[in-house]
């Protein structure tokens, strides 16, 4: 080593701090990019290891009252790197299968994330044996990897919710020898761990907030149930129709889903049906159908005025997936392309499944009738690009009958209660 | 000013870097405090202005197409300073009603929001005319206060929506003149940025969980309202009854919410009972009071399984709001504290209502000879201490009874659809 003057040595520790900065500047402008959020933490790790200097760490994060490993990283062994997966929705649902700790003082993350405090440990098998903090020594003796000094910081949300915890592992001196984690490493972990917390709940609640819109429709779906004449797999099978001929249409991704989701809150409004006429055996009088038409208005008043699309989607469809392509069609007779196309092609999923069940007025007609019927009407009441994805859909459309065939019919009085499940 | 070594200057960099860096951290510790979204972002434009040395900033929060201020610093003018409010929700909803602008090339914020890039301008007054770049310069008019160099970033979510814009003005030299801002700072704050769009949207989306779950229960309400042969006043004083009752018990006030938002649905179970038995005008047979009495087991397994715990307040309420203290209700005849308080609240509200209200089957009856009624059937019907407590609040439920009136009946041909709103 040279020797270094003063104004040298300054200017190393001048540069040493503007590499400090610049990481966790950058981990800020990180906070929003459009990845999964385990690539973020991994990010958020790697940088925390930088400025504390630390040879390894873990992130794990809290799902259904555990811990678990969502990211490893070490210097000294990468056999025992976990990288974060891709796929950001199987973080949020579990899924891993994978490890686990529990959260409690059985482990000193447990013991974090448990009591919400930070610890800082000279070494974790020098603990004082009277303390309730506990080192638990299976995945050293596992690896081999002697952990020493140690940073596990619960990573706390807003409303002082543990959702993980991130923890450092043996900081290197100079001469590369483990030694102590500073207060002010720990300062800047912390400053690390509420970042980290933010990222994984903001992820939490995007996923809430789509399982919340899906809960209003899965409720919806069960209240019309116990009304409709229709059982659950008339609502099943409409719905994968819809998804097919979306999918034949060459309809975005995220369409194609809204469809499959939205669609079986097509007849909400027959809620709001009298059962004197939804119940009726025989042909309805002229008042009567105007009354049963109205379905379509009352659906549409049910999930009117939704901030989030799902509902806006099933609104559409409640209201126009009676009109026709040629404008013959209730409420509004609207023709054409004046109808939306999310109405349009649950008019033909609706149709078919109807042919080919039997009602108290009908008997269920075959498949081949059915689809016959269908591209009859191509161009008069239905719309003919629809028609088309749908016999080109038909191999599939036919899978989806067998499977969710009609089952015999339940004895009524002992099953009131029958939910419909995704 | 003394002459400084190299050495000394050195320093005193350094000196300031370790400033930087511990701002830096300190807005990163702070993210997940459990403050007012506002009072972060103003925490948040002090640090970077402190950063980039600017002597005024301003933050705005993107609400409903347009941009509204949020907070604004300005040292030398600090009767300009605008800090935020401490109500969060109304932080969320809006309610200032106070300065926005709009999202477009008609200002520099606007054109960050718009093209969600950010600007580093050198004077707000030297823009090159032919540019979409558009000073507005009414506020220093207004003011007298004189904008020049300036940074305007936007804040962009994980979606790319833009949630805010963050603008920093005039960086003042050593001299204290206005210069012009680096591209490093503008990297600052762009890092600050992000860190100010996640915190911005974590509070938006806890705001917009709340009100799905609020949705789940006024949909399933709206589509109730079509069959049942209560009105939307019923259920709206049963509402406001709970949550009188639940404050005079001294119950905390989250629970008193809880009960007002879930006990419009204590009879969504009704859905699944026939018209034939739900509108008979004469006495029901034993077996058709045990079909109506399903509307417990019916309403409980529409609002079950919730992850949120509105829903499960409601489907506590709609399974035990006919329970009685003496072990004689139903559907599992639990007596006293057995049955959750919540439906014990909920079946004092409910049978004074049927009381005072007058139904196909009785007359309305007088408030005072209602009450009457439940301090009778105090420890045999009803909980003593919601008893007690309902008693107590009798000024204010008398007001409810009054304000909520039931309505002359409006001609149900005219107006199948009737929604009820809080």
């Amino acid at each position: 080593m040279t020797t270094m003057t003063p104004s040298m040595a300054a200017a190393e520790q001048g540069a040493a701090l503007r590499v400090e900065f610049d990481a966790l500047l950058g981990v800020c402008s990180k906070l929003n990019e459009a990845r999964p959020v385990e690539e973020l933490l991994d990010e958020l790790l790697r940088q925390a290891r930088m400025l504390t200097r630390a040879e390894a760490g873990t992130v794990y994060v809290a799902e259904g009252g555990k811990l678990r490993f969502v990211c490893a990283q070490n210097d000294a062994r990468h056999d025992l790197d976990i990288t974060p997966r891709v796929d950001e929705r199987r973080f949020l649902t579990g899924g891993l299968g994978g490890k686990t700790i529990a959260i409690d003082d059985t482990s000193l993350a447990g013991h974090a994330a448990w009591h919400r405090q930070p610890l800082r440990i000279r070494d974790a098998y020098d603990l004082p044996p009277t303390d309730t903090l506990k080192f638990d020594p299976s995945f050293d003796r596992l690896t081999g990897y002697r952990t020493q000094s140690m940073i596990v910081a619960p990573l706390v949300d807003r409303s002082a919710q543990v959702v993980g915890v991130l923890q450092l592992i043996n900081r290197l001196n100079d001469e590369g020898i483990p030694a102590e984690f500073s207060a002010r490493d720990l300062q800047i972990v912390q400053g690390l761990a509420s970042m980290a917390a933010l990222s994984v709940r903001n992820a939490q609640m995007r996923d809430e907030l789509y399982r919340s819109h899906l809960d209003t429709i899965l409720r919806l779906s069960t209240a019309a149930e116990f009304r409709d004449t229709e059982t659950s797999q008339h609502i099943q099978r409409v719905s994968l129709y819809c998804e097919t001929i979306a999918r034949y249409m060459g309809a975005p991704r995220d369409w194609t889903r809204m469809m499959m989701f939205a669609s079986p809150m097509h007849d909400v409004g027959k809620l709001g049906v009298p059962d004197s006429i939804l119940q009726k055996p025989g042909k309805l009088t002229d008042e009567e159908r105007l009354i049963m038409q109205r379905h379509t208005l009352i659906g549409a008043h049910i999930l009117k005025g939704a901030e989030n699309e799902l509902l806006q989607f099933a609104e559409k469809i409640a209201l126009s997936h009676h009109e026709r392509w040629d404008g013959a069609g209730y409420p509004h007779r609207l023709a054409g392309a004046e109808s939306p196309l999310e109405g349009r092609v649950t008019a033909v999923a609706d149709v078919f499944d109807a042919l080919t069940s039997k009602r108290c007025y009908k008997p269920a007609f075959s498949v081949d009738w059915a689809i016959e019927e269908i591209a009859k009407n191509r161009g008069t009441q239905f719309d003919p690009d629809v028609v088309d994805a749908f016999l080109k859909a038909r191999p599939e459309i036919e899978v989806v009958f067998d499977a969710y065939r009609p089952a015999p019919p339940a004895d009524e009085s002992q099953t009131p209660i029958n939910p419909i499940t995704y």
